[in-house]
């Protein structure tokens, strides 16, 4: 899989892919990301990308120019097979998107910052819109490393384990049932016995019933769907 | 503003906090970002912070020792309005959640990793447990970015125009309408002429009937709220 991030600022993003999971899925050849600093698709001296908005009021835009050429220059190279935009009024961005686009080839990923984009990109380059939650960022960046982060850690081979992932939240419209470790004993603070009682039926019993109670206080519209 | 926030993987999430809005932020004194990492807060030679789940399963869970001691160690110096664990069973995060938080003079976000943190954690420490999104990631980290950014750019004097953060999407329940800048004809394609009109309250009127129109299209759930 390869991803191409559009950004302004390229070094805002870096980080979340120089560690952990992500670091490690791009040196075993699983991922390519690849980050497009917006200014070297300018055409004037001052590599401006933005200006104010037509029609007045508070607030820069991203110009149509430098990101057509940006996305014009990949295009010639690749097919892709989405070309997405993070926004805030977007498509909802949720497990069953990231299992789908775990799935593609090549896909952009076009952070927006400031305002936003002329809406002549998003009606006229952008094949998805997606956003990460109902909240306002300073700009897609944030945006577009949830996402990757999301969708790689699908790809068969990053995760060391496999079937962690599956047994993750949502993967099941269930939350996931609390989970112990060592010591028992903390502070007087005890593990649930059942999980000690090494009998697994029971085991996988009380998890089963603990996610589904947990579902239901916390997110009952999951077991809704 | 003081934000301490609890990781296994600072170097992750640190490149959000040295670019852009955030890192003026702090640059201006506005909030204060602390990271610490757990493995400081261990007692066994090998720093380990996570353990084999009780009652077996894929996926290690954190600790609770070093998790207990870096918190004390927090709790003793200051007093905190909330201590947020990041967590996809958590309540959702969405901007009335970042308004309120943008008040709070000093909060811990936790960041879970692998298949989370020991669940007596959040019995006994966790005042608040917050999700970004329905969906899963690697761990905390980005999900601590996200909120901080949403929060952050909330606190006066942020945001070099503050009525730019009044008119984004969902701070009245609409989202944003479109936006235009520069050039009017971009290969044809136009910006809608009332932009152009310098007729301001017809431009208002047009912007509220986009955004109008934009939310009962895209995010009609906003508008029965």
């Amino acid at each position: 899989m390869r991803i191409d991030i559009i950004t302004v600022l390229p070094e805002l993003i870096k980080s979340p892919f120089e560690a952990s999971i992500l670091k490690r899925a791009i040196e075993k050849g699983l991922v390519e990301v690849h980050f497009h600093n917006l200014r070297d698709y300018t055409t004037n001296n001052y590599k401006t990308i933005d200006d104010y908005q037509f029609g007045g009021g508070a607030g820069m835009v991203m110009m149509i120019e430098p990101i057509d050429k940006c996305i014009t220059h990949l295009k010639s190279q690749r097919d892709y097979d989405e070309l997405i935009y993070m926004t805030p009024d977007g498509e909802r961005f949720d497990q069953g998107i990231a299992n789908k686009l775990s799935l593609s080839k090549n896909i952009i990923i076009l952070c927006g910052h400031y305002k936003g984009v002329d809406q002549r990109v998003r009606d006229h380059f952008i094949t998805r819109e997606i956003s990460i939650g109902d909240y306002v960022l300073s700009g897609g960046e944030l945006g577009a490393a949830v996402l990757c982060d999301a969708v790689i850690r699908l790809i068969p081979g990053v995760l060391n384990d496999e079937t962690s992932a599956l047994t993750d939240s949502f993967q099941d419209n269930l939350l996931a049932p609390p989970v112990y470790t060592r010591p028992a004993d903390y502070k007087g603070w005890k593990v649930p016995e059942v999980l000690l009682s090494g009998n697994f039926p029971k085991i996988e019993k009380w998890r089963e019933e603990e996610a589904f109670k947990r579902t239901k206080d916390r997110r009952p519209d999951l077991l809704e769907e």
